[in-house]
């Protein structure tokens, strides 16, 4: 069975960052919304991804961004859609099965929970998520600190709707993983080391 | 300042076990309950517990149990006592101003906030705590799955109370916490080096 680690994450605390890290540091594929679209629209890209899976070269090469972006994804309303979650969960279920990989969001740690993932919450203070979207977003330049935080908390109110509605369980629970990681102040290199240690 | 790390945890869950573990790993002191309150009550092993500690050799040395005991505290009421609880603080930060260590409960991180202790929260689910409580423990054999939980339960809603009375906070919110690790099947050897890759 192929080693899969899920990261659900707070919008902001760096979660996408701990998954291209870790992936990156395990020499395994990296998958997140963006991946997981570009593969159900079968983009060139997507394809040339599936190919280097297929040799056993698991390696993140899709051209992502780990910076905080704004914009209501574009596949916000067909994300909502069941037919849109029934063809992720088959792409996020055959990359599972092809190769060790890490998959950021999209539900997966319920998806494949038959396939045991290791399964990672990471979330961070309010502060220190202001700041760490200040650093990384351009979107965020114009923003009051009040206006951010209100975009961050509606965000996280979508992904938790999605996650609830899907899965039937509340997002963020502690109880739904393995290991929640505290963000705050953290040193991103030092969670990526501990967390080899916990699934290797 | 000195590195202290401390452990809130679910009953059953083996967070004194993790924290025992991690202190003889890092070579550091150990404080729980016990150990606090000889320290309080100033008993000969206490006495000589602190010299070693003064003696810069800080070994987790009090003969003490990681096996679970149902058996109310002797000192419950007391500890719902203000006064104890003064002492108790006063021992806890006597403690980690003296050497690097880990405390388990007592409300240590919100003590030694000012220290910046790194926080665990260790839990597990249900069904592994009540497995983990029959190995563990003799007081269990007699009971019921349903006695034993509901006994579980409790012990952990007194927790809650105590924390929440003397700290204002949620206990077990993962807000609070560093990192929360589910032990359920998880192998407590992994959790102890991938602590200390996100401490050291």
């Amino acid at each position: 069975m192929n080693r899969i680690i899920t990261i659900s994450r707070e919008f902001g605390s760096g979660g996408r960052e701990v998954g291209r890290r870790l992936a990156q540091a395990l020499t395994i594929a990296y998958y997140d919304q963006e991946i997981v679209t570009a593969l159900i629209n079968r983009t060139p890209e997507a394809e040339e991804y599936i190919r280097y899976m297929a040799a056993k070269r698991p390696l993140p090469l899709l051209p992502i961004t780990t910076a905080r972006t704004f914009g209501v994804p574009t596949n916000c309303a067909v994300a909502k859609n069941l037919n849109f979650y029934i063809q992720e969960s088959s792409v996020i279920r055959e990359a599972a099965e092809r190769s060790d990989c890490v998959i950021v969001g999209r539900c997966a740690d319920y998806i494949l929970q038959d396939l045991k993932p290791f399964r990672l919450f990471i979330y961070a203070d309010m502060r220190f998520k202001i700041e760490r979207c200040r650093e990384k977003g351009a979107d965020a330049a114009e923003m009051t600190d009040k206006a951010l935080q209100q975009k961050m908390i509606s965000i996280d109110k979508r992904r938790a709707h999605y996650y609830q509605f899907y899965t039937g369980r509340n997002w963020g629970d502690k109880a739904n993983y393995d290991v929640c990681i505290n963000t705050t102040h953290a040193d991103m290199g030092k969670i990526v080391l501990a967390i080899e240690k916990c699934i290797l």
